[in-house]
């Protein structure tokens, strides 16, 4: 069965169910001509938007709907993460190829659903149309921060620690297992592959983060974590420095690289689609925030570098040699 | 000279100017995880979003970037329009094929930008990605309405007169001549192209209506006159007649109607995309709404039928006949 035996209408009608989670404060939902609900009072509105492509960001053949439902969803409220705030409500656009099951769409909504669900997010609108070849998936998460507590990128000062939430690189083996078609039968590789399929937001983390007052700046490791440090290092106007053997690194990691003879360090710095939190911490208050950290989510947070004054990025081998490193992320359009 | 030339990063710098419209209460715009702002004190939070799909929606070929730009735009502060609501931020998606040349991007930009700073909406952020195939662009607009005013499509009531703010048919009349590849020499032909690939949002209108305290019901006519009023009926489980004579008419769709053996009347029950307000008024405030109205705009507004409790669309010919109307408008994956 297709979008084509039920209808445009017919569609929003079976989807509906299960995207109200949250109604508190909801006015409006699907169903008029925009979405309505109150704003967290005294806060600001956050707002991020994500457009997936077939073939460019997910491969269909490749993914169940329930995944790509999952994941489509976790990469916006990881952004919402990243700026410290609460994710309140996501709307979906979707353009459908006619080849397109209406059993694999359910099972997409499925996924955002099931996602949804776990942090109090509803789905309240979207658009549904066809495509006459890729599927596309447009998302976009609103969400609310105190003003006071917002984490952005350009804050980071010389001397701030460089922190991460978890371990890096895991995402990027596991699309290795995905493109090369290998199943995943050990449970080192069903992790890897679990951490590029099914990425947790880390919402109360960044939570966390903001309400302690002592972070500078924040993003969410996406292109790759040397891309993403660029990114802040860029916005703030400073350089940074890393710590080669502090990268946190799975075992995972460590058991896929050495079977397959590559350089666990690398996929850390350059994997992407981690969504782990990348964040720089005042050293005075350092300690707090580490102590509260680990009490809270029963993990601790990794020191990986510090912010120089530099302008450049650079990584410190065990040896304390430095060498210049490069944000070798994920750019769509890089040049030739 | 194409995206990968300049890069995603490029291409946003390049961009990035004249998408600040209104920089009271923006905190963030592009450039961070997410955009960050105040919401309007006491107000409700609208949000609306649009997908559209080369081939779908539009055809590259037939269309230039300025105009893709502007209506992509405009359909969303359309659906603000239709909540009563003031626009506030919009947040545009991007799929680029290899083929889209930058020069066409840069023009679709400033397409939005110039409508945008028109009507005083701040282009916030975003998404930039490739695409294998077709162009896609999603739109997803923020607004605000103070709850007591908005407008919904669910407060219709028996005898409520059904109104339109502007013409229908022009749109269905310029799309004509576009997939006809029919030159519009005259200036009535110019004045449908122009209706088509240049309509305008009711914001004004809207905030009219919705400070009037009389509209029962709004929609804006995106998918046809026939369909949206079905929409009102539907969801406010009511009836309506249309009279088939008051329903307003250009003078350009008739001399292109005569020109070509068409229907005018026709065009403007199915025709779609008119982006005109359809509304309910109660009709006890109903002078008071028209003569404001009409000295606000300098346009008379239509009563083109009233709400009934049949739970059917009917519409009624000159001599008095009433027969069933069929919402016949756009669906994207009508049942075969």
């Amino acid at each position: 069965m297709t979008l084509a035996d039920i209808g445009e209408f017919g569609f929003i009608d079976r989807i509906r169910q299960g995207c109200l989670i949250r109604p508190q404060s909801v006015i409006r939902a699907i169903g008029d001509d925009a979405a309505a609900y109150e704003p967290a009072v005294g806060e600001l509105v956050l707002v991020t938007t994500d457009l997936l492509v077939e073939r460019v960001h997910f491969l269909k053949a490749a993914t169940s709907g329930f995944n790509l439902g999952h994941k489509a969803l976790a990469v916006n409220l990881s952004d919402i993460a990243a700026m410290g705030g609460t994710a309140r409500q996501a709307f979906v656009g979707i353009a459908v190829p006619e080849s397109c099951s209406l059993a694999y769409l359910e099972d997409f909504y499925r996924g955002m659903q099931s996602l949804a669900g776990e942090y109090g997010v509803n789905i309240l609108g979207g658009d549904t149309t066809a495509s006459k070849s890729d599927l596309a998936i447009s998302i976009t998460v609103t969400g609310s921060v105190p003003a006071a507590q917002m984490l952005c990128r350009d804050g980071a000062r010389p001397g701030d620690h460089i922190c991460v939430s978890g371990f890096l690189g895991d995402s990027r083996a596991g699309l290795h297992l995905i493109l090369n078609h290998i199943t995943p039968e050990t449970p080192a590789f069903r992790n890897l592959f679990q951490a590029h399929v099914l990425p947790r937001p880390c919402l109360a983390e960044g939570r966390f983060l903001a309400c302690s007052g002592a972070v500078s700046a924040a993003i969410d490791v996406s292109d790759g974590l040397s891309a993403d440090l660029w990114q802040i290092a860029r916005s703030s106007r400073v350089g940074a420095c890393l710590h080669a053997d502090r990268i946190p690194l799975s075992k995972d990691l460590h058991r896929f690289c050495n079977h397959f003879g590559y350089d666990a360090l690398e996929y850390a710095l350059a994997g992407g689609e981690d969504y782990t939190l990348l964040f720089t911490v005042e050293p005075t208050h350092f300690q707090a925030v580490e102590q509260g950290f680990s009490e809270q989510f029963g993990n601790p947070l990794h020191v990986i570098g510090q912010i120089t004054d530099s302008g450049k990025l650079e990584i410190e081998s065990a040896g304390g040699r430095r060498t210049p490193l490069t944000p070798s992320g994920w750019n769509h359009f890089k040049p030739g």
